[in-house]
C-alpha cells in the first residue's frame, strides 16, 4: 500500500453466541473462538485479516465471559497491542459500535472499519482490495459497507439494493436495504445484478458515525458515553460500566442507523465471504469430493453423497455409510446427526437440550479460565479425574475444599506450590497432595505452558465446594 | 418341572466375534459380552436362560482369549460352576459341539443342548417350554433341532422345512434344510406355514450327536479327541490342545452333520428369538414410538422416523435432527452413522477401517485383561492416563519400564504394591510412585474391587515397554 494512505481501525465485534452449530459453538465457548476451519478460530483470522499495514492498533469488543479467550487468542497469533473492551451484557452491535466510535471521539477524521468476529474470508487479498476501495467514499462522509455479490437465493440474509449493477472496486450509492426475503423475491433480486448480501461490515469516519447516531438514535449516546467514562480497567482489559451500559437499547446498527441514513455507499466484495452461519453453510464452504462429501477430523465416509463428516477429537473415528444429505459432527461429549436441510433448526436442538436440562446444550468439555483451561477426563462417584493447563504466568486462586483431596501430577513444565503457607516447586514427573481442608494455590512461574493432571477423590466433587482467600482474576 | 425329569447339560458356542454390530462389538470385545440390550450383556442372559432346575453344569467353548472375560461375566451373575473350554483357533461349530460331546462321552445317554452365546429370547419361558417339547425326541434318538415361525421373508438365515405345518409345542421330523434363500423364495417359504428359520439350537444324547459324526464328519473325530486327551487344566480352564484341534477342519455342525443325517426332528420355538445380526435387527428388537424411533443411553430425537440412536457412554449425548431410516452409534472412541437398510455392510465399514490401519477396527477402549481391565483417559507425547481396575485377588505380573515412571493414585479399594522387594499396602487417597526401572508389582489383597487411576510419565509410553519377571497367568 502507497505510504500516504490513511491508517485504518478496525473495531472487531466479538460477542456473539450462536448455537446454530452446536454441538462446536457453545454459550461457554461461541463459534467465534472454536477451531471450524483449520487450526486458526475464526476470531484469530479476522485479526490477521485486519492486521498488517493498512491498519492500525484494533479494538475487540466481547462480553466480559470471554475476555481470556479473547486475549489469549489474539496472543497465540502475535498480536499483543489489542484493545479488549468487555461489554457487562450483550446489547446488539449499535451500542457497541458506538461505543468503539466514542472511544476515538478526539480523532473525528479517524477511519473506522467494523467488523464481525465470525465470518469467513477465503481471500483475504480481495477483501482487503475492497476496504481501499471504500477509503475514497468514507473521506467523503459515506457510510461504507461491503456487499457480497450473491451466488444463490438466500432467504437468510439482508439485501443491500443499488440504483446501478454492482461494480467490484468501486463504491456506489445505496438505494435501500431490503429485510431477509422470501425465496421468489431472493431469486429475483439475484437475478437483477443490483443486489448484494448486507455483510455486516462497515468502513466510516468517527464524526461521521457519531453525527448518525445523533441524527438517529441520539438516546444511545449518553448511557454509551457513561459506560465509557465509568469504565475501569481490569488486568489490562477496559470494563465498560454495566449500569450505563445496560441503559442502552439493545438494538442494531442496522435498525438504529443505517436503514434511516441517506448518506450510504456499497462497495462490492467477492472475498468467499460467509457468516459461517449453519451447518450446511460451512459444509459449503468446504472441499468437497465429486459426491458432494466434506470431511474433517479422523472420518471415513463409505458411499455418501451431499454429507459432511467431522470428528473433533483424535481418537474419536467417524464412519458414515450410505447417507445422503446428512450432516454428522462428534465431539468429545456430543454428537449431532442431522438432515443437512435442517442446519437452521439446530437452535430447536440447542432449545430442547435446555429445556431437558443436558449439560452440553451449554457447557463445553474443556473449561477456560483466565489462568488457562481444565477438563475432566473421567468422573466417579467418589473421584473425578482432571487435566488442568496453566498458561506461563497463571495464579489460580488460594483456596481450599472441605469435601476432597487432590493429588496433582505435573506432567509437563513446572508448578509452584503453595500448601498451608509452605511454597515448593514441582516439576514434571513430580507429585503433590493436597489434603482436604488444606490452603493451597497452584502458579506456573515458567516459561511454558505448565500441565497436570488432577485426582479428586472425596465425597462431593462439585465445583462449587470451594473457598476461596485470594484471587488475582477478582473472582467471588 | 417334573422331578422325574433328565438333567439337560447345556452346551454353550462362544467363539464368536462378529463385526456387523461395529463398534459396539469389536474382535477385541465381541457382540456376545457387550451389553447391548440391558445392563447383562447376550452371554448372561444366555447364561441365565440355561441355568435353573431343568439344566445341569454349563459348558461354555470360548477363543483362550475370551476366557477371563468368559469367566468374570459367568461370575457376575453368580454362576461359579460353567466349565470353561478354550478353542486355541476358531474351527467353527463342528468341531466345538463334537468336542463338548465327547467330554461327556462316558455318559452317552446324558441330553445336551447347543446354544450360540450371543442370540436373544425375549420370553425365556416359551423357550423352556421348546426345549422339554423336544426331550421326548431326543430320548429316541432324534436330534432335534428348534426353528423359529418367521415374521419376514428374512434373506438372511437358512431355513428347516417340515412335511407340514409346524405345531407349537411339537417336535416334528425334518423334510429337508434350506440354504439362504432369494427373497422369492423367502415369500413363498413364509407363506406356506411349513418352514422354520434354522435357530441354531440343538438338543440331542451324547450317544446320537457321536455316532452321527461318526457316520458323517468321521475325520473330525480324531482331532478332537486328541485335542482333549491333550488338553491342559489352566487357572480352572481347560485349554484343548493346540495342535491337535488345529487339525479338525473348520466347518459347521449343518454342513458336517445336520444336512446328512436323517434322524431330525424340529420343535418350533415363538419365544422372540432374535440373532441379533445386524443394527437393524437390534432395531427391531427394540420398544419403538409410533414414528420407528428406537433409542439406548443419553439421547434426544427430534422429528426423525425409523431410527435407531444408541449412546454407549453417559457423557456422549446424541442428538438425530430430521433423520429417516438412520442409525447412529456412538461409543467413546468411534461413531458409526448409517442407511439401517445397509446395516448388513458394516462388515464393510471394519475391513476399510482394517486397511486404514484405524485401531478401532478391531481394539477396544476398554482392554480387558485376567485381572481386570484398563483404559487410556488422555494420551499425549510425554504422557498418559489411565484407569485401572482390578479384581479382587487380581495379579498384575512382577514388572518394570525402560522409558516410563508411573505415579499410582487408589480411588476405590485398596492395592498391595511391591516396589523393589519392598511391599506396602495403598488404600483410597493414596498414592504412590514407580520410578523409571523399580521392578514393581500390583495386586487386590481385598474383597471388592480397587480402581487406580494411574499417570505416566516418560519418553516412550507403548505398551510393549514391559519386562516381566513373573506373571501368574503365564504370560510372557
Amino acid at each position: 500500500m502507497c505510504s500516504e494512505m490513511k491508517t485504518i481501525y478496525p473495531v472487531i465485534l466479538c460477542g456473539g453466541s450462536g448455537t446454530r452449530l452446536w454441538p462446536s459453538s457453545r454459550a461457554a465457548f461461541p463459534k467465534q473462538f472454536s477451531s471450524l476451519l483449520g487450526p486458526e478460530s475464526l476470531y484469530q483470522k479476522t485479526l490477521r485479516r485486519l492486521s498488517g499495514e493498512l491498519f492500525g492498533a484494533v479494538t475487540v469488543l466481547t462480553h466480559a465471559d470471554f475476555r481470556f479467550l479473547a486475549h489469549q487468542q489474539a496472543e497465540e497469533i502475535g498480536l499483543t497491542d489489542a484493545r479488549i473492551v468487555l461489554e457487562p451484557a450483550s446489547r446488539n452491535t449499535a451500542p457497541a459500535i458506538l461505543t468503539a466510535a466514542l472511544m476515538r471521539e478526539s480523532s473525528p477524521d479517524d477511519l473506522l472499519l467494523i467488523a464481525p468476529s465470525d465470518h469467513l474470508m477465503k481471500d483475504p487479498d480481495a477483501f482487503s482490495q475492497a476496504i481501499v476501495a471504500g477509503i475514497g467514499a468514507a473521506e467523503t462522509g459515506q457510510l461504507v459497507t461491503f456487499g457480497v455479490t450473491p451466488d444463490r437465493a438466500e432467504t437468510g440474509f439482508g439485501y443491500l439494493e443499488l440504483y446501478d449493477a454492482a461494480e467490484p472496486g468501486t463504491a456506489t450509492r445505496l438505494r435501500r436495504f431490503v429485510e431477509k426475503p422470501d425465496s421468489a423475491r431472493a431469486a429475483e433480486m439475484v437475478a437483477s445484478g443490483r443486489h448484494l448480501w448486507n455483510s455486516g461490515i462497515f468502513l466510516f469516519r468517527v464524526a461521521d458515525i457519531l453525527a448518525a447516531f445523533e441524527a438517529y438514535a441520539a438516546e444511545l449516546i449518553a448511557p454509551c458515553r457513561a459506560a465509557l467514562t465509568d469504565a475501569s480497567e481490569d488486568l489490562g482489559f477496559l470494563r465498560l460500566d454495566p449500569a450505563s451500559y445496560g441503559q442502552a437499547a439493545s438494538v442494531s446498527i442496522d435498525y438504529a442507523v443505517m436503514e434511516k441514513a441517506d448518506n450510504i455507499s456499497v462497495v462490492p466484495v467477492n472475498a468467499g465471504w460467509s457468516d459461517v452461519g449453519s451447518w450446511k453453510t460451512l459444509y459449503s464452504a468446504q472441499d468437497q469430493t465429486e459426491n458432494g462429501v466434506a470431511t474433517d477430523g479422523p472420518v471415513t465416509a463409505i458411499d455418501c453423497e451431499n454429507t459432511y463428516l467431522r470428528s473433533e477429537e483424535d481418537n474419536l473415528h467417524l464412519v458414515g455409510l450410505g447417507l445422503k444429505n446428512i450432516v454428522a459432527v462428534a465431539t468429545r461429549d456430543a454428537v449431532l446427526v442431522a438432515d443437512i436441510d435442517r442446519a437452521q433448526d439446530v437452535r430447536i436442538v440447542v432449545d430442547r437440550l435446555r429445556a431437558d436440562g443436558v449439560a452440553q446444550a451449554d457447557a463445553y468439555p474443556r473449561f477456560h479460565r483466565p489462568w488457562g483451561w481444565y477438563e475432566s477426563l473421567c468422573q466417579s462417584d467418589r473421584f473425578q479425574v482432571k487435566r488442568i493447563m496453566v498458561h506461563p504466568g497463571g495464579i489460580l486462586s488460594l483456596q481450599s475444599h472441605v469435601h476432597r483431596s487432590e493429588h496433582w501430577v505435573v506432567v509437563a513444565g513446572t508448578a509452584r506450590v503453595t500448601i498451608d503457607g509452605t511454597v515448593q516447586l514441582v516439576s514434571e514427573n513430580q507429585s503433590v497432595y493436597i489434603p482436604i481442608g488444606a490452603v493451597h494455590r497452584l502458579e506456573n512461574p515458567g516459561k511454558v505452558a505448565m500441565y497436570l493432571i488432577e485426582v479428586q477423590t472425596g465425597s462431593y466433587l462439585g465445583e462449587d465446594d470451594i473457598t476461596r482467600y485470594e484471587d488475582v482474576y477478582d473472582r467471588s
